[in-house]
């Protein structure tokens, strides 16, 4: 018996919509707003669910790498926003802890991670989470965020992550409400 | 910018030691019997920690996909057994959602799933979870489970994924021992 390589590859159109490879995310803000527009545009072109996410190296403030959320795309429930950036960043860096790597990150996201990413960022060596909308938001129209621990936030502080909530949350929301007005599809595993 | 494919391809060695695809699993312990088996092969490969796991159709008694611990040898944090085994099975069936895609699925997995991992399940469309090593198993070698909600199966359970377990434990925590005897590394991501 042979299986099939497990095979994610972010979408062509991204090239035309992220930065050079020059620009530098400084600020908070600055970061987030990317991953709103990456979120935006994953639902404008009809590649996935509303969610976008990045790592930055707080250092340099340089983006290491983009993530969308590509689960109808790529036929992948694993494949959240949050992931893909993980993974791609650890591709790039070629270590499967980015601390390791001797990288200082932030995950930025456009919403609050799931119970399975939440689960994933002690593992991915960040420093950082930043988030736009809260999980209630997402819950609003129609996701399942999972069982995540009470205090979650508290729980990734002791395990030495840094956790910014709220921040452009208006501007998170907004892009989770424009998907739930086209219609978008709202996939939960339930079958 | 451009960035790369995340790829993660199951090692050449997995072909000798997998069934032939006529062969039928109709018990926990026949299932539970061969991921332990692909656990002890990938430490004896050096191929990644001492986790298997695999994806059965119920019905059939088929082996759908097979999942090794990959986060060593890919540099993927995300390569844990449990997610390896879905999205390769996702992939085979074009689905995000293996009880979509018709199958009434169960996860077989040599430990009881980390945090990520349990997270990840209610989104894979799975009907069953079958563990053999329990999570104070892993955390006596010194693996890190994360932060998992209290009453986990309980909560899984209320989802309608029912959960068995310490099927074929003591055969499942010989591996987790024989893995720390060997000197393998325990990655926690803690950089």
């Amino acid at each position: 018996m042979s299986f099939p390589s497990i095979n994610l590859t972010l979408p062509s159109w991204l090239g035309e919509i992220l930065p050079s490879p020059e620009q530098l995310f400084h600020t908070a803000e600055s970061r987030m707003a990317l991953v709103i527009e990456l979120a935006a545009a994953n639902i404008r072109q009809g590649t996935g669910g509303p969610f976008g996410a990045a790592v930055f190296d707080l250092d340099s403030g340089r983006l290491l790498a983009p993530g969308l959320n590509l689960v109808t795309a790529a036929s992948c429930s694993v494949a959240h926003a949050e992931l893909v950036a993980l993974m791609t960043a650890q591709r790039l860096v070629g270590n499967f802890s980015l601390a390791a790597a001797g990288f200082n990150v932030e995950l930025t996201s456009s919403t609050e991670p799931c119970a399975m990413c939440l689960g994933a960022l002690p593992w991915a060596g960040i420093k950082q989470l930043s988030c736009g909308a809260r999980d209630s938001d997402a819950r609003a129209i129609g996701f399942d965020e999972g069982d995540k621990p009470p205090h979650w936030p508290v729980l990734l502080e002791k395990r030495g992550i840094r956790v910014v909530r709220d921040i452009c949350r208006p501007q998170a929301v907004a892009v989770l409400e424009q998907y739930r007005r086209q219609g978008g599809e709202i996939y939960n595993g339930k079958g």
